[in-house]
């Protein structure tokens, strides 16, 4: 039966969680350890101690890998909070792609590639990336176009290929690899990045600042995996994608939803307190309205996020619903970070507050996991099938 | 605990209503007897006699009434599919004004004033209006504007004043007035429609067709009101039309996310089977992008209403919810209606379908009960205020 | 050189238009003889020998017509002039479809059949229509899926077909047809719409009503043509459009952009009176900003019909560019409407100003001579193959 | 009279100065003497020093300062041309603020001065800031605010006040700065950056790093100025500004606008090669559109631009239409920018095009010169008084 309330005890985890990033994430967000390709590897265990001390590290993890078995809905409040601090998720650890990492080996890896990958990963002693995009002409927005290829060579598979936009490569422990196997398929990979073979070619320079390690471009020449290290079945690598697929996206809407909030936040203070023209500007319409405005978009924006978390509870793949999401949410929470540099006038446009960062970071949420236009396509399709 | 689901009698009670609707109501359509000023009497009592034998009638008023005493999230369930048709409203008497009219008696006539005007109300046997906007220099968006007086005189009031854009004037029975008691406020006064000193000067020509009666202008021309007339208490106008307010906003949302749904299954068919440039228009992206985003916004749409339905369900007031859900909900419908105009082509604007008269029908409703301007500028104060 | 000033003759003739139509136009706006199809003929006959006297009548023709020989920058200037009142058009002879039939003749048609259409249309002693769009699965946005044929039958074609949204054929004398010839392609034909074998099934309930004639739906019933009655060749009956569709688009951005000019200053004389919250609306920048935007749109829309025009008059064929106009100006005066509608409020929606009566007929404009999404197409296409 | 063309000349710099960014200046974008405060001064000087070979140096000063003398039209083209390179207004000496500067010395400065300041400024010899805005409490978008002050003190002034946002005032000779004579009024004064009581407090961290020198916060401690370098006269400091006001808001136009052209050709070219789900993206609607949009933006902000432009060749101030311009201008080529990260995809948010350089850069452009709002505003009061 509809209703919008949270649980006392998921009330309470917000709380707890809200406290957190304002007492002991946020005053790190000046901390000088951050570079052009994310924030430094001291920088991101002093946060994931605290997270732990806090009782909070991986939450979405089950409680057997160390985390609080968090559902989706409840991943949508507290991934929300987190995202409030860009640095939230990385002391959560629950950032991208180790979040949806984590989430596709605790559904699809063996128990002996949980107990080697997963258990370090949740316990944030180690990173992952996950390898799918590539350079033209292999796939980008359109999957099948997977170029990278993995031969038989009796119990090992080769891979060769190149990789780019793979976030956290810099200093990850463990790459997940989409590689063609010749007749039989998409098939995911998984090998340590110290693996002769890997070679992380260079990080890309980008808008985007907040994802540890960056993002890399990554040649696999002769990488020789053995088939124990396949993760789930040959061939069935864009079905283990889709398992990580409407999730992944769904907690990037969370963790932005946050980091939208927290720009808002912020211009609002500055709404009440900068005058001009003689009074503060908020009392101006032309302010006022984009205030307005942002407390809508984020209104919709989390509606739509919890509706879609709530249909993956319900056992739903979600596609159709994250799918939706991604586009509702990017969207909206865009237009809000772009009204708050609006708002804060010139200091919008500088690290005088931490709206141009959360501007410049977001600006790349309407292209990953699906731009809008290839998601606004596959709902149209749907629509025309009659399957909405 | 969040849930979207609807429970089982809801969405038992949603089938009906559904089937009623595509059954019983939307044959009438294409009935003659409607005209300029919304559909004509006989053609309202042969819908409301359809809804009275399907059980259907007034569900939103309590059972003692008649009705089947639904909350506010089940109106939300029942009112988008009433509104399906633009005569569903009619069908199930859940039309304006006299739905949130029948809303605000129940919540504060008494027994008397409920006997002798509540129950034929909501057994469709009579209809009525609620006399608040005026022309200028009066009450518009402003309702500390207005200008109609209500002069003591013994046991009676003399009210004087003009009133336009009232909704069902012609032919209501009974009208609800805001006039101002000089120096005790805003007060509503209950009228039959035939009483000496009440003019419906004109009806005006409108955009919109669908609500029984058009609109009207109604002068007061030393009316004479007994004190037992009065509705609630003297000073207590605008107290009171916040009774009204809150769900009336609701559900024109509600009302009109079931027309624009409309709009959009004509739409949707259209895209499937008229082709151009070999193939059907709806695998064009640029036409299969409108659909999608209509998608997004019906979505959008519900969700939003649900939240703030849910509020009032809880008992709160609803003011900010009901605010920022007629902005979002009134602009987002509206560009579902555009876009269903767009894609069906020239006929888009013709009545060759039924989107034409929802487009035009539509346009008010980003204006009545609040234009998007004046919520949002609520809305701001609210955020400056550290409300929201 | 670059410059935007006017010649002090046009600057003149624009005075003289600008008089015209606030003199002798806009106190007919209120007259009853106009209907859902639009203005009946007297009124027609009156407006127009109005400006005849006014020595304003048909000023896009050459003077041996009868017209001012306009080339198309005057006409922007003129047109948009005569578009301020929606009766500007008609009275001064320059509506559609008959302004662009005229001309296409003037342009293609043989001396006979100028004298026998032209100079009459030209004296607007009659009216014409052009019978080019069908129903599915004909011709509509997609001209190729023409489907009326004419059919060789010794010196006549047989023409057989059906088409619809025919501005105008109510009332008109002259058809323009297109019909294909098997195996020479589409070509273009005159006829009386006397003839037999020319049946008006029934004229469309539309949004607008400003054309003379509304629009119908025409059965050609093998229609007999002479060989003379060819308008250009056969089988050129695309290029002949073409040489009409340019113009055409742009004289329709020329008076919508008059249309759009009188509803923002319907909007704005309300915006200075109208008092609410304790000053002008116009005052508060919610109202001001919508001026502002009206504003630019208007300016925006000027400049690029402006440009559009100066290239047909140095002989371009001005494809891109009217493409291009037709979409930005479509799509600027809509925006422009709507806000107007968004300013007065209820009234908006009413007759008690211009502006609902602008804002429903402006709606097709962003459909009819190509939607909006069918000329982005084109552009884009153009700008794949390096073209622009 | 109407005419949209070039002149032989006008039309023969264009493509000067087009051969001289595409040959001289893009091969240097890669330049590593480029910093997150702009690129550094060898570099500029490389870039003017073959500014200076090619005869185009300072094309917007006059002739006897070493200038070309151009109109604003014709400043419109050229720098439209040189702004296709974010390096380009380096290279030709029409940066902000220097270009405004030069301009408000060539309007207003005495021999003396012109001799002292402008003679280096043009031959690119030295740079210079204007300090006009001030944190909070002070100037920002209301320049009635301004705080810092400038005492008399016999034949000197000793002005006291903080500016920030001061565009390259790290590494500028001159500055201008706007101080408050008590009861005189604002008032300009000129002064060595090198003066004892000027301090560069730190350089802001900014989204845009095309300006050399950054953005600077700049102190006045005691500044001793005497009234020799007073600019213009005391009290006629913002009748000063407004001399530079239009034409500097133009010259932004100008130059973003060449900024989203270049972008617009690189998701063209991006477009139009790769391939995803079939075809090339371009020749999917969903970006064909964008492109389409594209066109059609840069088509209105040049138009605009120019008009405005020709405003003020014809003497005009040009307050209102540089106002307009601002707005569509600044609105248009950012929605330009936009898309061409959208098209481009994950590359689009990073360095391995220039697009991503271009959406940072430009950002700020929709605030500095007047926010979009504050334009509005003014636009809106003229309206309201008539005066447009």
């Amino acid at each position: 039966m509809i209703d919008f309330s949270l649980s006392p005890a998921l009330a309470d985890l917000q709380a707890r969680v809200r406290r957190f990033i304002a007492e002991q994430v946020i005053p790190l967000e000046g901390d000088p350890r951050q570079g052009a390709h994310g924030p430094e590897e001291p920088l991101c265990a002093e946060l994931t101690d605290r997270a732990r001390r806090a009782e909070l590290l991986s939450p979405h993890v089950a409680p057997d890998c160390g985390g609080l078995g968090l559902k989706h809905v409840e991943r949508a409040v507290v991934f929300e909070e987190a995202g409030f601090s860009l640095l939230g998720p990385v002391a959560l650890n629950v950032f991208a792609p180790d979040e949806g990492n984590m989430h596709l080996l605790e559904a699809v890896a063996t128990p002996a590639q949980k107990e080697h990958w997963l258990k370090p990963l949740a316990a944030a002693q180690i990173r992952s990336c996950f390898c799918m995009t590539e350079p033209a002409p292999g796939a980008g927005s359109d999957p099948n176009m997977l170029a990278t290829t993995a031969v038989p060579d009796g119990e090992h598979f080769v891979i060769s290929g190149r990789k780019w936009f793979i976030t956290g490569a810099d200093g990850a422990s463990l790459a997940i690899i989409m590689a063609r196997v010749p007749e039989l398929g998409a098939t995911m990979f998984l090998a340590p990045m110290s693996s002769p073979g890997i070679v992380l070619e260079r990080n890309m320079d980008t808008l985007d600042r907040c994802f540890p390690g960056g993002h890399g471009v990554v040649r696999f020449d002769g990488l020789r995996v053995h088939r124990d290290d396949i993760l789930g079945e040959i061939g069935q690598g864009f079905r283990n994608a889709q398992v990580r697929l409407s999730p992944a996206r769904l907690t990037h809407c969370m963790r932005w939803l946050g980091a939208a909030r927290r720009a808002h936040e912020v211009a609002t203070a500055y709404a009440r307190e900068r005058h001009a023209f003689g009074k503060p500007i908020g009392q101006h319409e032309g302010v006022g309205f984009m205030l307005a405005d942002n407390e809508m978009d984020l209104h919709v924006a989390r509606l739509t996020t919890l509706q879609a978390a709530w249909v993956l509870d319900q056992g739903g793949l979600g596609l159709h619903e994250s799918s939706r999401a991604k586009v509702i949410v990017s969207e909206a929470v865009w237009r809000v970070a772009d009204r708050c540099v609006q708002i804060l006038g010139g200091q919008g446009t500088t690290s005088e507050t931490v709206v141009a960062r959360i501007f410049a970071d977001m600006r790349a949420f309407r292209i990953y996991d699906g731009p809008s236009e290839v998601h606004r396509w596959s709902i149209a399709k749907r629509i025309l099938k009659g399957l909405v």
